[in-house]
């Protein structure tokens, strides 16, 4: 709606008109001289709304307009689905594709690759403990850590490798996600232990142990067995009796990794923040987010996805630029829908849920990304365990050991780009760079995007931030699925709608 | 997003500690001893975005997300469009639909019509002369009126008959609008003259004729030549030379008439308010306007509406309720973008182009509509020319005659319902009562949208308004183009396409 800043109105005319004596009492005359007419006068010099000169800016309803056009749309294009599609929605499916088995196996690869990942957890757990009592020295200490890691990483890969097509896509991609946050947790466990031990050494006391430091502290550590001798019975009163904060070596046990492994976080501490007591709404409210979060994403998935991704092959694999383009805005919506289920399922709905669990007092999870004015603000803000353990276990020791800060972002930048083509190339089987390209591709797009915040204001950079988000994934996810298709059925199999 | 209201927060509860000195005391030490130790803590009690209890609502970011999708979902349909029906623009045809021509006949009768409609008012004007200098007496007058105004509303419908198929559907849609629009103003111009003519027996002066009132008024009426003599060269000036209003009966002259048909109100008025000069930039972004959004209008007609139109009439026949559900869904989104646009066009651009060449300085075409909460409100302030014409010559009019404000409210409702029937079945040359009906459910509706309002909240009265403008219009359409087809090429020739 064109408006015009430049011209001069009526109304300001008549306004400015006032401050002069004659002006006023002529117009007021006019006015009277008019009313008293007997045809009954009903216009006065007036703007239209939409005219610059009107200084009319409501236009609130539009905020309305905008959405329900987007709801009648959407279900529009649900409907659209189901006449030709049908229901597709299988939720029996969903346990064989979590369960890692595929084309009717009998073994779940998943459930086993998940039970193996205690090993890794245990074995670090023991060489930390050697560490603690001196019996391995720090050197051949550290080695250990590097090849325990390693090994963790590459096994999902290997398992994958071997079983070919004995799993799941889905099955393993959920395998290379917990392995890659298994990952940098016990990253961030054995850096804040070695800390620990650094700090031990400095200040170390006539006792050999480093002095306690005894306050009045809430907190129902894992450590717990040892502290509630002191706990008074009711641990719901505020001021209640001090507790010790559990020093290093005394945190070295099962317990305490477990309760690490399993709380929603990425960074280990001593002695995490906690809650005092559950909140049986919340949990509730949260275990049904869950619950149906779960079966709208895989609907959505089985029902719109899978079609849509299927359709845009062919376009694609011809590079018919018109009809690919229309099939990625077609399968951008799903996608970015489906995003926005998982985003919410799993930084809202199931961290809060391990948190109130966990007793877990730290629910920062996630920024006000969705008003980030430029694509930086956004990954800062989105993942913000994954942030917090960049910063703290990466960024700042990468400063702390005399390097620029650029080289720490850098480092950020590539072990995040690795941890993305990680997630996607090895349950797709398929070392192509396009998740990475696609990391690389946001050096670029950040420029654009301050560019575009300083030059047309907040709005625009925030409406490239959500561009970037609803065109980039399946741009992405269409790269994936091409090379997929043809690495592992070839050319002449592109046809073929029985991958998944 | 789920956000919880009832739960007690950890941070509310850590703030209710500090009146509590003790408590206060307790949390800074434990503040500082978890600081101060080696583990470099890193979490602290914080609630999520989406929880009730984290006071955070700013959520502005999600309004660009929305409007970005529905640009998205729209250009993904244009593309789908152009995909399925290659271009189907062609200007040519707007020029046979707008001459009223079609079947490749030469005659134009649409611009017969045009020219025709002179004849009744001139007639008018007569009739009125007749009236003033007492030719005519006030009944025989009236009758002459009712008869002329009776036989103008009739002869598009004769014309547009005799014709059949000589008469392009679009062309006959514009002259019957015209014909409306100049039945009003007629109405309008009998009644003002009316009054006038009363007002004058009323208070006649000794010499037979009313006082003049002379006073400063800048005016520039239709009678210039009159009083240009005692107007001062330059009429830049605000506070120029006193004008005289037009007094009953000068009016009555050809140009004051042809002024009052072409000036953008439905009212008549003796003296309208004027404008000074003609905003040049404000005039020329009026003409652009007019001129690319009629294109865009009738490519969106060509292009979008017609195959969606002709693609939902079998589902529709069928009764198929999924898929005439699709359809109509998909034709509302075309078809509610032209009625923007058109709205836009001639209640803005249009209407103010004629104000600003007719220096008219009442520019009050719309309300702001678009922030209605409620049904009424809309009709009263989409189209402000009819509802100001309607409550100066009808609504007030029947009140005056004694009858109450319900009988006034049903008889403009009435009126309105009779003239949204015209507009549709006879070009359409369909007398079904679809647009008839579609005016007696806003009853209903409104109540709803009251009852909506009140209990959901001014934002659900308003998204009311909008669904039922954005879904009730292609309802109508639908109908309608059914019921064309099924009379005028029978049950059998529903496939057929050539029908426009």
């Amino acid at each position: 709606m064109a408006e015009d800043r430049s011209e001069p109105e009526t109304r300001v005319r008549y306004r400015r008109a006032k401050s002069v004596t004659r002006a006023e009492e002529i117009q007021m005359a006019e006015k009277r001289a008019r009313s008293s007419q007997p045809d009954k006068p009903c216009h006065r010099p007036r703007d239209s709304l939409f005219s610059w000169t009107s200084d009319f800016n409501n236009f609130t309803g539009f905020i309305n307009w905008g959405f329900l056009l987007l709801g009648i749309g959407g279900f529009r294009l649900l409907l659209e689905n189901f006449i030709k599609y049908g229901i597709r929605v299988d939720p029996r499916q969903w346990f064989l594709f979590l369960s890692g088995s595929n084309n009717g196996g009998t073994e779940c690869p998943s459930i086993v690759l998940i039970l193996y990942s205690t090993v890794p957890v245990i074995l670090c757990l023991l060489i930390e403990k050697g560490l603690a009592v001196e019996i391995i020295a720090h050197g051949p200490g550290m080695v250990f850590h590097v090849v325990n890691l390693m090994a963790m990483v590459l096994m999902p890969m290997v398992v994958i490798h071997v079983k070919e097509s004995g799993f799941s896509l889905v099955g393993a991609m959920y395998v290379c996600m917990l392995y890659a946050m298994l990952f940098l947790k016990l990253w961030s466990y054995v850096q804040v232990n070695m800390w620990c031990r650094t700090s031990r050494r400095r200040n170390v006391n006539p006792q050999g142990r480093m002095r306690r430091q005894s306050l009045s502290y809430n907190n129902l550590q894992a450590t717990k067995a040892k502290q509630n001798a002191k706990l008074p019975k009711d641990n719901g009163d505020e001021t209640n009796g001090s507790t010790e904060l559990v020093q290093y070596p005394d945190n070295l046990n099962l317990a305490d990794v477990y309760y690490y492994i399993l709380a929603p976080t990425l960074c280990y501490e001593l002695n995490f923040p906690r809650t005092q007591r559950i909140r049986k709404r919340f949990l509730i409210k949260r275990i049904l987010e869950v619950v149906v979060g779960c079966q709208v994403v895989m609907s959505l998935f089985q029902q719109w996805m899978i079609p849509s991704v299927k359709n845009s092959l062919i376009p694609f694999s011809n590079m018919d630029v018109a009809k690919a383009s229309e099939r990625l805005l077609k399968l951008a919506i799903p996608n970015h829908l489906m995003w926005l289920c998982f985003f919410y399922l799993s930084f809202h709905s199931y961290l809060n849920l391990m948190g109130e669990l966990l007793h877990f007092a730290d629910r920062n999870f996630y920024g006000d990304w969705w008003n980030s004015n430029n694509i930086d603000t956004f990954w800062r803000s989105w993942n913000l365990p994954v942030h917090r353990w960049a910063v703290r276990h990466l960024y700042i020791p990468v400063v702390e050991m005399g390097y620029s800060k650029t080289v720490a972002s850098i480092t950020v930048f590539f072990i995040s780009a690795f941890f993305h083509e990680y997630l996607v190339s090895v349950p797709l089987k398929t070392f192509k760079i396009w998740a990475f390209m696609g990391m690389m591709g946001q050096i670029p797009l950040s420029a654009l995007s301050r560019i575009v915040e300083v030059r047309c204001g907040a709005r625009w950079g925030n409406i490239i931030v959500w561009a970037s988000l609803i065109i980039g994934q399946p741009l992405c996810i269409m790269m994936y699925y091409h090379d997929y298709v043809v690495t592992h059925f070839g050319e002449a199999l592109i046809n073929d709608y029985s991958v998944v």
